[in-house]
């Protein structure tokens, strides 16, 4: 299996980034530095370890589920974010009667803790597909999901995404052609990532989610066996502005249909990586029998360090400081964008996470061998091209006019200059074609 | 694939346990509780998230393959191993000369950091085999590693095991049936657990290593690619009797054909899941490919305790603190068998590790659903059956009248009262037989 595994694209970036000292990475999904949790970590894991009762089984195996203590924090975190958030930014329903059934729905025997949330998504997928089988994707999606895929030998299809999340008439037209050409039985499920999207920053509403269940749903009994929703809410707590959106778990049928991943590494810190899932019943248990083989379970000292962090609040009042720090950073770049940037190129402003889109006109190709990606390093800055986040998708050519710019890592005045450098590089690229034009 | 994922007999004996409160574990692998490293960790963490250097890094996204510092000590720490230790149990070479040499062989290049040695194994086994392929096991084997095979699709060939390790004649045989057979073709790879191995408790020297390198390589033309030595050497530090073995690592040819998987958990504390791996050149970049895709690379909060532990040389003085203790416990246990075992159980006494092996006779059943099993449990205490170590081979049939008995987690009390209640499951046994033979 391991000749299909290809190198990933984003190292290709890493080395060009490492011989370039004074380049300014807008590249890289790293989360902000500056503001990594140091004190708070220090704090809680003298305290697990002084613990008579943490202490030693914070060093000792553990459970392959993880442990049970942060499974029931993570149930709880979880139903309290989708308590508390409206159902879209437009609308909002009746909440207080659901307490009951949303126990049901957040049920901690469900939740599984990983390494990281990517790990889950592996794992997932090693559950439910085989060589050949179809992964819906969003077109753009997450780059090393593709990798995944790719390398597991599966196969994306790419429905299109709307600033408002997924178009559904789109997803449908998919559905359909997938079931004409016979390749629907090969569907096994479709990925999502609902929140503050990679590499776009769409968040799917709702409402959007809710139809995506009851589209997968209609074609199952073609497809012969359950089409499954992967939500990818990495990016959930990263949010600056707006209320929080409501999870697919809290659509109808969700428990029996939902795999929600999410993680502790982007809000809280990537390198005491946790991250978690929740799963309908049956797969959770084969995902766990999985997990069991990659690793018999994340270590318990990271589950310790996170669960130590979530009780006594001291993960709440973080996540608050950086959700302030992101919304300061992604405003620096607003303005760096509007200042520097031709107004032939067309912006997607995030309400959260750590991307901004851009999109050129169609004919301005940004790829790894563009000019404007060389004339980009030539000035000393670093973007993921828009067309490593597309599949391999027959039904359509790959889009190469786009840049993923990321406000996470970079500080405001690297922010600043990142963006004054990119906008130089594509004037002076505008400059240039008009000069050929007159010609 | 995931329907092919079995629930780990592991599981069941898990839940026997916990259905029996007085219950006395000599089943689990688990490491002895007592002399978890808390004082140290709590040391080493709060000097890393007190370092300006080290501090906010800790908590940060770090490199795929694992940080360099904690990759050059580590093959530090190897090449250390394998110039301080004889080339077997009865001779020893020049040593002075292969400095340079060693610095090749141990290159921290080729070393992987990994979330335990078992992620490693399982990429591993990802880089190497497509379903259908075949792995050779010492007959018995770690069940995990077993349970991995199966999942994955992949099949086991048992290699006869003898108290100084691998059967080479046998191998030899194994491997010409299978040339016969036209099944060579599909052997990628023996996996070999060359220190104190799971279950048996045995050692492999160094010559019978060398032995097997070349027997694979002899095969190698006829199965038309390379065949690997993946040596797992887990337990290789937990050593309270007699000198180490060099590994794998230092025979001929081994930076082409040797995948050492080594851990930290063991030695260290499972609850800091560290494990690494030194691979050849053009293997190590699959398997780090396939670990960007499972989680982006170990935690580097992990990353940084293990480094800083070897750093500070609290890992080494860790280290003599254990191997005294389990070699005391081992000892109790070998009083305890001498004392309570009837005289026809043979045990497999180890220098190492956390495991006895016990030989009834042959006719004498010790599986889950054996009377030796259930008297057991009767009896309040728990081991290993033999028949789960063993791989499903059409050569042969599956052995069933062995343990594999633990001193690694109990308390020296334990482990007297519980092989106290194991021998006289055993001596009830024979008793009642003997009864049905008058009659």
């Amino acid at each position: 299996m391991g000749h299909r595994t290809a190198p990933p694209p984003i190292s290709w970036l890493m080395h060009a980034a490492l011989s370039r000292p004074k380049l300014i990475s807008l590249a890289a999904g790293f989360t902000d530095h500056v503001t990594l949790p140091i004190e708070i970590s220090r704090k809680v894991l003298n305290q697990v370890l002084r613990s008579p009762k943490a202490g030693r089984p914070a060093l000792q195996y553990g459970i392959t589920a993880g442990e049970t203590n942060l499974r029931q924090l993570t149930a709880r975190h979880l139903q309290q974010l989708d308590q508390s958030s409206s159902s879209s930014f437009s609308s909002s329903e009746k909440e207080s009667s659901m307490r009951d059934e949303d126990e049901k729905i957040h049920s901690w025997e469900r939740v599984m803790i990983t390494g990281g949330s990517q790990q889950l998504l592996y794992m997932t997928l090693e559950a439910l597909c085989d060589e050949g089988d179809i992964v819906l994707v969003e077109d753009p999606t997450y780059f090393v999901f593709l990798s995944i895929l790719q390398s597991r030998g599966l196969r994306a299809r790419g429905v299109r995404l709307e600033r408002d999340g997924l178009d559904l008439a789109h997803l449908e037209t998919v559905l359909q052609r997938l079931k004409k050409s016979g390749e629907l039985r090969r569907v096994k499920a479709l990925y999502l990532i609902s929140y503050f999207h990679n590499p776009t920053g769409v968040t799917t509403s709702f409402e959007k989610k809710r139809g995506i269940l009851k589209l997968l749903k209609k074609f199952e009994r073609a497809a012969g066996h359950p089409i499954y929703l992967i939500e990818d809410a990495a990016y959930r707590e990263l949010r600056f502005k707006g209320p929080d959106i409501k999870s697919a778990l809290m659509a109808p049928g969700a428990a029996e249909r939902v795999i929600y991943t999410g993680t502790y590494s982007k809000p809280y810190a990537p390198g005491a990586r946790v991250g978690f899932g929740l799963l309908p019943e049956p797969l959770f248990m084969t995902v766990q029998r999985i997990k069991g083989n990659h690793d018999f379970g994340t270590a318990n000292l990271l589950q310790q360090l996170l669960a130590g962090a979530l009780e006594t609040g001291l993960y709440d009042r973080h996540v608050a400081k950086i959700e302030k720090r992101y919304g300061q950073k992604a405003k620096v770049m607003k303005q760096a964008l509007a200042e520097h940037f031709p107004p032939n190129v067309e912006i997607w402003e995030s309400s959260g996470g750590l991307y901004f889109w851009a999109r050129l006109p169609k004919h301005i190709s940004t790829g790894v061998k563009s000019k404007v990606f060389e004339a980009a390093l030539k000035n000393d800055v670093l973007y993921v091209p828009g067309e490593l986040c597309y599949a391999n998708d027959p039904a359509r050519q790959k889009p190469n006019h786009e840049m993923r710019i990321s406000f996470g890592s970079a500080s405001e005045e690297n922010i600043r200059e990142g963006i004054r450098r990119l906008g130089k590089a594509l004037w002076e690229l505008a400059a240039k074609e008009r000069k050929r034009h007159k010609k």
